[in-house]
């Protein structure tokens, strides 16, 4: 960047007027935007969806790896996965920050440009929220509203048993892209002039630090009209959503690690971390594929859409929650995703 | 408090679920709330009014004289205010927070204690939220979702010349509160054994520290059937607000000093600190007061009501902001309001 205008030099209404003049509503719900006490939102006829996420710098991303535009897209992404997740259409959110004087203008701007492309991707138009200064950082709030057909949202806890377990994509990518951007870091740190050796680690570290959310699956469930029975997304790891599935439905649960969608890249990847594969599809966070559980009989609607893999399928609560290995071997399923609080 | 336990020992799904356990959803129209992937409110034939603050600790509240179920209590109002200034009625509000491990468990306890008054005071619903670590002190982000009949919510843009401004309630004692308990912070950290002298400050501190949303005032207006043309919550101070309505409005606007509701206790108070009563009112923040105009026509509606004050006019655009002060000079009006980011 060879501009550095101060924030300060715009104050806080006139940054906002900066960063939001550009806004288009694409929604016709959107009744009133950005630049009042609130914005107004017409849902007749519509079930009302939202969610909210706080996003902290040093705890959710760190500024040393990962580009402004990349941090708005994937702030958008995580909330319209929430959305999504509950068989809903977003349409629109709310964004608060608090930013410190570190940040220029054009910092922000390029913050906000990762921002509306994924409004402009994902249809949802940015109607309100709050800026102020922060003295600790970068700190992300983004709120999502969609809308449902009243009734066909789809919650955690009512998957049956025999329900067949689905998930979509691939799992564990976003987790090794971490690895190698946290290791690439401390090398730079350690020697700052050694260049970076990232070239083959592309699949991984996009699906870290630019992911989407999975629309697709919620239009192609709609197209073939079928009603998962329940439905969660994957941000912390397939073993800690599956166990919100069976705890909250009350009922257990059998994976085979054979059909757990891996792809080829984060394989290779893993390897060169010595790591499994599997352990990073059940534990590793930030892939923001779907969970989702269907009636056996819905099987046959599914089988063809390469996106969706079924990997296993919903038990009596007394049987618990067990991943059934390549090599014959059932082990006890426990949630070891990326849980913040114990960082 | 005599007890501590860790968060980290309830773990993240274990601290939410001790936070949550105790909602009662108050409104038919919360389907669904906390523990899902999002919430679902249904607003069937009724408009939806949606708004977002982000509080930090530093830049926001100060813990050091911030009680926290004062501050969870606080947390809530400023953000039905902002739906209370759309003439909206607030029903749902979710709560995402940032903690560190300084925190108790106990301590959270008395923030959520704070937040569960505000909703069971105001009847709105929490729904959902998110709860994660932060390096970097108290983070909290409130969303906070009304409804509103369609086309009766009130723009700030939509004032009209000759309209007259009003005020609820009375200006500036928040800010001479937050004066008093700066000043004993400053004692106190050089001569920690001195007592505070704040008893006959109740008024003020109590206006800084646990303010109300104007509820009263949205019902008083619903009742007598009056639809302000312009409204906006006083959160940065009297002089920012009216110029957010005059710029949106494209209007002007002529003030009265001797009409600005001023508390006796506040006025006493703030000679303490030599300085003019009447500046807090134009340039304190945080009253959460409501400013509206309304038609000439509607005066007779409103004179009897003691909380509302009529403090001046709107004019045409090329006279400018201006104040009339008690020795009938004419000073123009600049935005001095709390601005967080030249802070």
């Amino acid at each position: 960047m060879s501009n550095r205008t101060e924030i300060s030099s715009l104050g806080e209404f006139g940054l906002i007027e900066h960063l939001t003049k550009n806004i288009e509503l694409q929604n016709a719900s959107s009744v009133l935007g950005v630049g009042d006490d609130a914005a107004i939102i017409d849902h007749f006829g519509k079930q009302t969806v939202v969610t909210n996420d706080l996003l902290i710098e040093g705890v959710h991303f760190d500024l040393s790896y990962t580009p402004l535009k990349h941090l708005g897209y994937k702030s958008v992404i995580v909330n319209l996965s929430d959305i999504y997740a509950m068989n809903a259409i977003p349409t629109q959110i709310t964004l608060s920050i608090g930013i410190s004087n570190r940040f220029s203008v054009e910092a922000l701007d390029e913050f906000y440009e990762g921002v509306y492309l994924a409004c402009q991707k994902y249809g949802v138009d940015l109607i309100g929220g709050d800026t102020t200064s922060s003295q600790k950082g970068l700190i992300i709030s983004v709120t999502a509203i969609g809308e449902v057909t009243p009734d066909k949202f789809v919650k955690r806890s009512t998957a049956q048993k025999g329900d067949l377990i689905c998930v979509s994509g691939d799992l564990g990518a976003a987790y090794v892209g971490l690895l190698f951007l946290e290791r690439e870091r401390k090398i730079f740190q350690e020697s700052p002039g050694v260049q970076p050796d990232l070239e083959n680690e592309t699949y991984v570290i996009g699906r870290l630090l630019k992911p989407e959310a999975r629309k697709d699956i919620i239009e192609f469930l709609s197209a073939e009209e079928i009603l998962p029975t329940a439905m969660i997304d994957i941000s912390d790891g397939l073993s800690s959503e599956i166990l919100h599935i069976c705890k909250q439905s009350n009922l257990g649960c059998v994976l085979y690690e054979e059909k757990i969608p891996i792809n080829e890249n984060m394989k290779k990847a893993a390897f060169k971390f010595e790591i499994d594969p599997t352990a990073c599809a059940l534990s590793g966070g930030e892939d923001y594929e779907l969970l989702f559980t269907i009636p056996q009989s819905e099987y046959d609607k599914l089988v063809l859409n390469e996106q969706i893999s079924v990997v296993g399928y919903m038990t009596e609560p007394e049987q618990g929650a067990h991943i059934v290995t390549k090599g014959g071997g059932k082990h006890k399923i426990t949630a070891q995703g990326w849980n913040h609080l114990n960082h």
